[in-house]
């Protein structure tokens, strides 16, 4: 079989051979890969003129539900996709992380996009920036959706997943993307794309896929596109020196392999569940997907006085791994990825020697389950000892991309700090430890050279996402050795597809970029009273200015016996005096805001439903008896959920008292019915 | 006069003789620069054990403190810096542009520490997040300083501001930093370096400051340290080229010379304001600094119909430009840096001649006032014009580091924004209209390109900051030709100095690594009323349960009355059984909050000063008349403010019902009294 690629909306054969992929276990060829005769610069072109413009018309809300209802399509063809999965030598559990993990993905983000970014195509950043005494000139970030593509370079280990971690934030963000997984298994992942594309639900242009090398591809990138890459660190380097990067700087993302370490905190003695969860850990970290996975446990730093009971429990723990072809009855650990990649793990090994012992080899030949060593890439775990890794450097570089992990001991948790920065840089570490004090000194200690910290412990460990998992909510990637990148992490994500620029000019213009009222813009005001209009009624700027109350020394002595808030600032002239904030008797803070509440609330039923909450509430200035209070309130921002037959809206409400001077603001949210 | 370099804590003079810096105006020797000798590895191992544990360990407040102190120290000098600065070619304008806006910048970042940053040397980012079903396994961001070096390469043209704009952010986020100036004008950096050490604010190893090459410090650099650079944009591609930044993912943020634009809106025709204001802002553009500026208005965009009235205000406001050594009377603008510069403006002006007629040339030889032409690098404002600037190319290419602009027509808003773009990214673009549709769609036009969009208009004009001025507050930076970076942009910024780190783990994880008392961790229940602590003997996780309160049907319509909010979801029993969310009559949202306080008070005279504000909150589920209240307050966060006798302290309230259920949730924010 052919791969095809998907150039400029039709799927693509290139009339050459093509290189063949092969089944991990058995060495039969599947498929043939090659991008021969594609035109990358038409294919970015493409991109940036179909593609790129209408995504970025969407809004963030519908992006979101593209996500969803691509996740909704995908889910339907998992079979085929699991059944494809076990010739890249995963076992189920290894395919259910990179099919299920990779469809999950998309949903989280859709419904990350849904409830944290706002229904229009731009994202507005960070608050008001003051900039002038008087008001009249603001300043304020957004972030737009980038003009160009997005090219995915991807590893062979998750051909599903890692294509789909990087879609979901590129997509969200506005951008198109052109995806180019590694040739070994892109047949898993040109399936997935073909089944995205023909559920029809995204735009056209949107994804475009290259099987086989990339060409001059990076040619033709400009100042809108962007470039991830996720594998070794080698390659990356490589890829990076393009003098294109440079010269347009085009931004590249990467993820590596780096030297991941985990901790046992010198409390997590033999016989605690800590201890136990360790082992458990650095055993799982060392076979899922036969441990090339970019952030397993390469390093396992321990308590020198625990160097016995680890290596004991894990070589026991290591015994029970039936290692054979996935399809096999029984079998826990599936193949390397082909028969070069053994060849090369085992030569790491064989580096690593130089440094350490051997507490377990699996690095010769043996009976695989349901397969013939000769023809799959089978290899057992392998347990190192580096008895003084303080003062060996190549034991924390020098990655075996397999079941492999060395031990090293530590006296201190300082110690053990400086072994894991070793690293130079890491996607992720770990720590088992049940004591706080020594989590802050890890966490911290170890921050700048990870990505990700992971403690586990007995009260998190039932529902602990585990060492080597990387998920939509949290930063993926890491300093150094890592790459530098970020991956995932949520809406921050997102961002990396998205140009930020800072918008100066006056409150009108605010408001009119990002759809936000903003303080000084002008008022809309009105015949009706704005909670009689309904949400596709109302305006941003719709204002409500109340009439006029005044609040009484009987009003807060009721207020305060009624509440039983009979605090001494409101109850108690001589010692209200005393108070450096106020100096005489106040009214309560809630006391105000129940008064603007009956000032601006019009009874009656109507389009508003519910106050369902209140934001950045501020008392700026104590209301004394006789104080007369004003209220204004004013639309700030309409949100409408997409299916939902009411939206969100958020008032401005400023209390002022009769110099004019503000004693509250905040933001007030109401839910409100839709016209339809 | 040898510039001396700052090095390991010593001043160090080269043995060798030194290029040779001159007096721009005068063309007079000023000092000589030289690197020679200066072990660079040493110099950043020191900024690395030295300078970088003292940064980390400080807070941002205590960190902000010190910006403010720096500040205050220099701003004894300023008669000393501006002396020196005139040699450079800076008026008196200029100079308060570096020499107030470097200091001013100092000033901002230590208000916005205090303001917006946690007094605590790391930073939590962003919320919690939620990664398990029970709660038991949780996700956070935190960023930690970087544990290496900010290597700082500037530019010629604002010897102080370049490098106190980058300064604050590095010293803020916890980093020390190497000052690497233009050898041209490292003699006004040096006396700055030099009043900044002699002031004894900074820690050990914070500063360090290299005049001359950067020798082979490159080689030396790590994953933890980080590169800045200002200036053009090819020796940016050259420095960025060097491998060691993709093999140790080395930062590298870059801002170089963009061809920025400004467009003139269809609606500002002659005699509107924002027509004069794009006239005056044209011309302080192009002479402030003799248009030796990053940001300087390269394009002027303009209405095709408005080409003339633009080239007669704009040559007859530039006519009244006296240029001169800046020391002289009455001159409004210095030479170029050297008459290197000038014979360089001169050429680019010459190859811009291919494409573009000349409206006003300013190239050719002419009295200097109170200098001599032959000796100083005096030149002219130049403006030119090409009447089809969608068809070259080079005219969005070729940058004239001088007093120079060129005059683009336009005939819709659309080709304006098409013109704009074509500058392949670009630091700022400015817009001047009246109109909010045009502001929509330039900004969201061009905002994929820019890093800074300035909207000026008749109503902002007073207060705007210009164009050409980036501000602390606001990014500084764009994407393609302007590097991709980002410099300043608030707490922004800081977080380029910083680590981002995502912790996963158990609530008490969080609590212990954030500081901050996360949902799920443990409560401290105690004797005292929390209340009766003052701020240094609260302790987070301090937790109150209050005793239960039922809420009636009377209190429901007493507060209605009282406070005038007789909304139908608790007055009218048919209407809220009609209403969706409430299904019944509900008690007021305030009326919850009211009492919940009167429920947590403690009404005597205490260390509670004040309850300032709240936070957050949502009411989710709705409360019914005979339903039992119960409050749990706990300490979340304390914020302790420096020189001040009160401390900020946050409280996670939560408000249940009988069944336990959550019906509200905030953060209550009070003021407490400290121990001294």
């Amino acid at each position: 079989m052919k791969l095809q690629s998907y150039v400029c909306g039709k799927w693509y054969t290139s009339p050459d051979e093509g290189v063949a992929s092969y089944d991990a276990s058995t060495g039969a060829e599947i498929a043939t890969v090659s991008s021969a005769g594609i035109n990358f610069k038409d294919m970015l072109e493409y991109g940036r003129t179909v593609g790129a413009p209408a995504l970025a018309k969407m809004t963030f809300h519908e992006r979101a539900i593209m996500l969803k209802e691509v996740a909704i399509a995908l889910s339907g063809f998992k079979d085929e996709l699991y059944d494809l999965s076990y010739k890249t030598g995963a076992t189920k559990a290894d395919t259910w992380v990179d099919v299920d993990g990779g469809i999950s993905t998309f949903f989280v983000y859709s419904s990350k996009g849904r409830r944290e970014l706002p229904n229009q195509p731009h994202y507005v950043d960070g608050g008001t920036e003051a900039l002038s005494r008087n008001g009249s000139f603001l300043g304020q970030h957004i972030m737009v959706p980038r003009r160009g593509v997005a090219l995915h370079i991807n590893a062979f280990n998750f051909p599903v997943w890692g294509m789909m971690e990087k879609l979901a934030p590129t997509f969200l963000g506005g951008m198109p993307a052109i995806i180019k997984p590694a040739s070994g298994t892109a047949y898993l992942t040109e399936l997935a794309v073909r089944k995205m594309i023909e559920s029809g639900v995204l735009p056209e242009g949107a994804l475009q896929l290259i099987c086989g090398r990339t060409g001059d591809v990076f040619d033709h990138l400009t100042c809108q596109d962007i470039v991830t890459f996720t594998g070794s660190a080698s390659t990356a380097r490589t890829l990076q020196s393009h003098p294109v990067l440079a010269e347009k700087s085009v931004p590249f993302i990467a993820e590596c392999d780096s030297l991941n370490a985990s901790i046992l905190g010198i409390d997590a003695v033999k016989g605690t569940e800590e201890f136990d969860l360790f082992i458990k850990e650095v055993a799982r970290e060392m076979t899922t997907k036969a441990g090339q996975k970019c952030t397993a446990i390469r390093r396992a730093i321990i308590p020198r006085s625990l160097v016995v009971d680890v290596q004991e429990a894990l070589v026991a723990r290591l015994a029970k791994t039936v290692v054979g072809d996935p399809r096999a009855e029984g079998v826990r650990m599936g193949p390397l990825a082909d028969l070069g990649q053994r060849k090369e793990v085992i030569a790491r090994v064989e580096d690593l020697k130089e440094f350490c012992s051997v507490v377990l080899d699996g690095t010769t030949a043996f009976d695989a389950v349901g397969a013939d060593y000769a023809k799959g890439a089978f290899i057992k775990p392998t347990v190192l000892y580096c008895d003084k890794p303080l003062e060996v450097e190549g034991v924390h570089a020098i990655e075996a991309f397999g079941p492999v992990t060395t031990l090293m001991p530590y006296e201190t948790t300082a110690e053990a700090v400086t072994l894991a920065n070793m690293g130079e840089g890491s996607l992720v570490a770990s720590l088992f430890t049940f004591n706080t004090d020594i989590v802050r000194d890890v966490v911290l200690g170890v921050g700048a050279y990870h990505g990700r910290l992971v403690v586990i412990d007995r009260s998190s460990a039932g529902e602990s996402t585990g060492h080597g998992s990387p998920l939509p909510h949290m930063k993926h990637g890491g300093p150094g050795r890592a790459g530098g990148g970020e991956e995932q992490g949520g809406i921050r994500a997102v961002k990396h597809y998205m140009q930020r620029v800072a918008v100066q000019g006056s409150p009108n213009v605010m408001t009119a970029v990002t759809g936000r009222w903003t303080t000084g813009s002008t008022e809309r005001s009105m015949d009706v009273h704005p909670f009689r209009k309904n949400f596709d009624e109302i305006q941003v700027g719709d204002t409500l200015h109340t009439k006029p109350r005044i609040v009484t020394l009987e009003d807060i002595e009721h207020f305060a016996n009624f509440t039983g808030d009979t605090f001494y600032a409101h109850m108690d002239e001589e010692a209200a005096a005393a108070n450096p904030f106020f100096g005489a008797r106040v009214a309560h803070g809630y006391l105000l805001l129940s008064f603007a509440a009956g000032m601006f609330v019009d009874p009656a039923p109507g389009p508003v439903l519910a106050n369902y909450g209140l934001n950045d509430l501020q008392f700026m200035k104590p209301v004394f008896p006789g104080d007369t209070l004003h209220v204004r309130l004013v639309c700030k921002q309409r949100t409408a959920r997409m299916g939902q037959d009411f939206g969100e809206v958020r008032w401005d409400v400023t209390i002022t008292n009769q110099d004019k001077e503000i004693c509250a603001n905040y933001e007030l949210l109401t839910l409100n019915e839709r016209t339809q």
